[in-house]
């Protein structure tokens, strides 16, 4: 029978049709100005989004390729970072500089909640000879985004460099890169740039630039003193994935005529929509109510209904993909992503097929309840 | 007016339509049983292709990405290899070993000729200290093939491990990695496998799987280990170029139904036409006549036609992409490639091109002579 194809999963994000046309277009070469015009479109495209003047490279990599660059080419061995452990992507920074012989100051903070700036300042003020501080926009395992207008804030003043993951946030929750004197902010091309995965981005201003260029560390492919010299002619320093960089230029020209702005608030009416339904099914949002994100919600089950299981059966069953809990949260959460190519129309979909699938396993409610409340969201 | 985009590049290669049909796909979650049926499938076309039952990681990057992950697995800072450099990416290798602070012998090669297996034997005894061989199979710079099997033959002995670069020669030249014996072999998307830039592959062996379990340096996108954890689950450590993973199993199946020996004498047939072609037209080929490679054909040009020029207007004009020279052939040599969705008349197609633009710069030939000599070897 039918059965639909709808990706309500935090990366990759539902690609519009036109994007998905552009992606199977015929290839070009990428040593020639009709490239070169693609990609200069692309990066002055990711300029409006990032919110910054900043140099943005272009690498062909999932967003852990950038996160890797930034560790490797702003620390050296023996170096200290402070990073921010609030779930499994928080982790991934500590895992990261561990990996390059960095001294990690971890901070870590119950999943499900934010970090507070001022204990960020309380760290940066015992350990002066912090060189960087990794944060996460929003932690996708948890749904829970972090005030980095407040980190920039305390960050601003010290010798430390601010990185933040805007993996998943980028173009669906606000980042004044510049404007917050955000150093550093990585991302990639599969989240709210509605393209496939194989791209990652990041931003990087002057006092970055010159602590690139004190590295000890081996590095190569993610070499950013090498990008900055391809960039400089139009170019990437090795072969790009040519027909997503395309594809990205179409995807931010799209951006660019939806207007930011307005893409921001229909992901924070998508959001609101969905936990209003969840709470009407009689659960529970996971993340603390000051710290909800707009990327996805993630939604506590009752003992005895597996997250698993309703992920399988949505998506087995009626085609229709959201995401369970990881690690330590594994079946005991659902979370659903409102970025991507989404109306209101996909999320009551999303609302309805959920309905049914908790009625299956057991779960106790009135039918239409979630969806109800998610139009009366969108209604008024 | 109506103009063709063909593509006779070594890299990236014309795509197929079908292949550009499936790119252009809704695209799927990757952590899920339909996206391993793929991947599981791609990496046992991969093995066909490779013929070898290694291991084969799929890694997103371009194929420098997979150059550097074997350099960082597999060796240490202070550790001594062998870099064969007789082009451009012969020297990658050494810049990639370099890079990771190891000592590099280096076997310098007059560029156009093929390094015979006899040095690296006399090299590897010289010094007994050598812990890989780093060779190139098509040098793509130079249109030069080694002789793989000669060169394993000799490595097979010792403890170095057999490093080969085959992003170009993939699926085009003949490369029996488990009966000769080869360690490690790397790859990519956009050549033979016919698809865009964005993926990179490697292979590797027993012996090798040890020798990554040693190495010290710091490592994380490019770590095997974790590439190795990943496949066992039919996984990847992150999130892999997805719609490009779906390609290349279709791509893979093409290539199986078509049979990689009959590929091999279409590519070698395509290469022998181009030959006889520029010869036919007064043109010398720039490689040793032993070690033309059937992947590229590098020709060289009579002083006073400036090789840029031609391949600017044969694309800019007709549509006909086409390669120079680098470094230091830029403008001396012109190449056309061989592999890729390209068919016979794809290349009188080319050659046409080539004798229109020929005769605009001034050279002197009997019109009709180059593509009457592709017909020649086409026909009989």
């Amino acid at each position: 029978m039918m059965k639909r194809n709808l990706l309500l999963t935090p990366g990759p994000t539902q690609i519009p049709p036109e994007i998905c046309a552009a992606l199977g277009r015929p290839i070009i070469h990428h040593r020639t100005p009709q490239f070169q015009d693609n990609l200069r479109g692309a990066i002055e495209g990711l300029q409006y989004v990032f919110q910054t003047n900043n140099d943005i490279y272009v690498l062909t990599c999932s967003g852990t390729g950038a996160m890797e660059a930034a560790v490797s080419n702003l620390l050296s061995p023996g170096d200290k970072a402070l990073t921010v452990e609030g779930g499994k992507f928080g982790e991934r920074w500590t895992e990261l500089c561990r990996s390059y012989g960095v001294k990690t100051e971890v901070l870590e903070v119950v999943w499900g909640k934010a970090v507070q700036a001022n204990e960020i300042k309380k760290r940066l003020n015992a350990n002066e000879d912090i060189k960087a501080v990794f944060i996460t926009q929003c932690e996708t395992s948890t749904g829970v985004t972090t005030d980095v207008e407040a980190v920039a804030r305390v960050v601003r003043d010290t010798r430390a460099i601010l990185v933040v993951d805007a993996i998943s946030s980028l173009g669906v929750t606000d980042l004044k890169t510049d404007r917050w004197g955000v150093d550093v902010v990585v991302s990639a091309s599969h989240k709210g740039l509605v393209l496939p995965p194989g791209l990652a981005f990041i931003s990087v201003n002057e006092k970055t630039l010159q602590r690139i260029a004190q590295s000890k560390n081996a590095r190569y492919y993610f070499d950013l003193r090498k990008a900055k010299e391809a960039l400089e002619d139009m170019d990437t320093p090795f072969t790009p994935a040519i027909g997503i960089v395309i594809a990205l230029n179409e995807s931010l020209r799209r951006i660019k005529a939806q207007g930011l702005e307005n893409l921001l608030t229909h992901y924070a009416r998508l959001a609101q929509a969905t936990r209003q339904a969840a709470l009407a099914l009689g659960l529970s949002l996971f993340p603390d109510e000051s710290a909800m994100s707009n990327v996805l919600t993630a939604i506590s089950l009752p003992v005895g209904i597996d997250g698993g299981e309703i992920v399988k059966i949505m998506r087995d069953t009626y085609g229709i993909s959201i995401a369970g809990g990881q690690d330590s949260l594994k079946g005991k959460i659902i979370r659903i992503a409102h970025m991507g190519c989404l109306d209101e129309y996909d999320i009551l979909t999303g609302i309805s097929c959920l309905e049914k699938v908790l009625t299956q396993l057991g779960h106790q409610f009135t039918c239409g309840v979630g969806v109800a409340a998610a139009q009366k969201t969108f209604n008024t």
